[in-house]
C-alpha cells in the first residue's frame, strides 16, 4: 500500500489526505515532525517538506504540488467530470493558480505562523525552535488574514466552487489550510458568510470526516472544529 | 502573440524565458515592477507575482510553475524526447521536486534576499520600500548559499542533467535562479567544480543567449556574466 510522512497539523499534508480520500485511495499515514530531522526522512526528501507521498514501487514525491500533478496523472486521469483537476488546459491554470495561493501565498501570509507559532512549537524541544509563541509573528499572521478571508468570500459568492463550476484542487487546497486554522479558532467566519457557506459544504463531505477527528496534544481544537452546522 | 510579464532580475520570470527560448515560442516580453501594484496587474494577477503569461486568446497564466505545466500541456506534449517534463510520471516527479527546490526553496533561503536587497531596492521608491540593502537579510542569504551549492554540486556530479539523463525544467528553474545570482557575483563557482561545469554548458545553448544580454539600471553585472568560458 502507498503511504503518505504527514502531519495533523501541516495544512499541505491535510490537503493531500483531502485527495486521497476523494478518490478513496487507501493510504499508511505515518505521522511525521520534519524539526526532528530523521536521517531516513531527509533521505526520502531533504527539502523536508510535508506531505511526502511514496508509492507501492517506493518511489517517494515530495511536496504537496508535485504529489497532486502524480496522482492526477495516475489516478485523477480515471475520474472524468469528477477529476479533481479538470481536463481543460485554461481551467487547470485556474486551479494551479488558486493550489499556489493556498499552498505558498496563504501559507507565508498566515498559516504558517499561526500554527508554528500555537502548535509547532509546543511539539518541538527548545533546541529545535520549540518554545512560547512569538507574539510578532503572531499578530502578522492575524493581520494578514482579514484580505485572505475577503478574497475567499469573494471567490465563494462568484462561483460554485473555488476554481469554477465543479470542486477541484483549489478547494481542497483552501480546506486543508483553513480547516487547521479553524481547529485553532482563528476564522472569524461572520466577516466572511459566503466564505462560511463553502467551508460547510466542504466540512460535510465523508473525504472530511478523518480530518475532524484529528487532535494534537497540549491544544485541543475550538469547540465548533467538528461541528457540521457551526 | 502571447506575452509574458516578468523581471530581468526576477528568476522565476528568467525561468519561464528560458522555457519559451528552448521551444522556441516568440512572445512579447513586457517588464514589471510588481512593487508599483498597478491596477491592470493586480486584475490580471492578484497575487503579484511574477512571470505572468497571456495566451492568444487573452487567458492568463500566474506564476512561474503554472506556467510551466501549461506550456507542458499545449506545447511539450509535441516534442517528444526533448519534451522538458519527460513523459515517465515518476521523472515529472523528480523534475517538479527541483522544480520547487529552486522556485520555493532556493528562493526563500536565498535569492529574495540578495536580488531584493541588492537590486529591487535601488528600483523601488522609498515609500514602496526602496533605499539601502539591509545587511542581516544580505548575510542571511550568503548564508544560506553554501549549502545549496553543495547540493546543486552533487546533483551535476550524480547526473547528466539535474533531474537525469536529459535536458528539463529541474534545469531552467536552477538556471533562473544561478544566473540572477550570479548576474551579482554572489557564486563562488570555485566552490563547486561539478555545478560550474554544467552552468557553463546550460549558458552555452542558444536559449540563454537573449538572459545574457539584460542589463539592469546601476547595477553592472560582474565581469564574468556573459563569458560562456568562465
Amino acid at each position: 500500500m502507498p503511504s503518505l510522512y504527514h502531519h495533523p497539523m501541516s495544512a499541505a499534508s491535510r490537503f493531500i489526505r483531502l485527495v486521497l480520500n476523494e478518490y478513496e485511495l487507501e493510504t499508511d499515514l505515518l505521522e511525521e515532525r520534519p524539526w526532528e530531522r530523521r536521517a531516513d526522512f531527509l533521505a526520502l526528501n531533504p527539502a523536508l517538506t510535508l506531505p511526502v507521498y511514496v508509492d507501492e514501487s517506493l518511489h517517494a514525491f515530495c511536496g504537496a504540488g508535485v504529489v497532486a500533478e502524480f496522482i492526477d496523472e495516475t489516478q485523477g486521469v480515471f475520474h472524468k467530470q469528477h477529476r479533481l483537476l479538470p481536463e481543460d488546459p485554461i481551467q487547470r491554470g485556474e486551479v494551479r493558480r488558486l493550489m499556489d495561493w493556498f499552498l505558498i501565498k496563504l501559507e507565508h501570509d498566515v498559516t504558517r505562523h499561526l500554527v508554528r507559532e500555537r502548535i509547532f512549537k509546543l511539539l518541538m524541544p527548545k533546541d529545535r525552535g520549540g518554545g512560547a509563541p512569538d507574539s510578532k509573528a503572531l499578530r502578522t499572521g492575524r493581520a494578514n488574514i482579514h484580505q485572505h478571508l475577503r478574497y475567499i468570500d469573494w471567490l465563494a459568492a462568484s462561483r460554485n466552487w473555488m476554481a469554477g463550476a465543479t470542486l477541484s484542487y483549489a478547494d481542497l487546497a483552501a480546506a486543508g489550510a483553513l480547516s487547521a486554522l479553524d481547529y485553532l479558532g482563528e476564522i472569524a467566519w461572520n466577516e466572511a458568510p459566503q466564505a462560511r457557506d463553502w467551508y460547510q459544504r466542504i466540512k460535510s463531505r465523508p473525504s472530511f470526516r478523518p480530518l475532524l477527528g484529528d487532535r494534537v496534544r497540549n491544544m485541543s481544537p475550538v469547540s465548533h472544529y467538528a461541528d457540521l452546522d457551526f
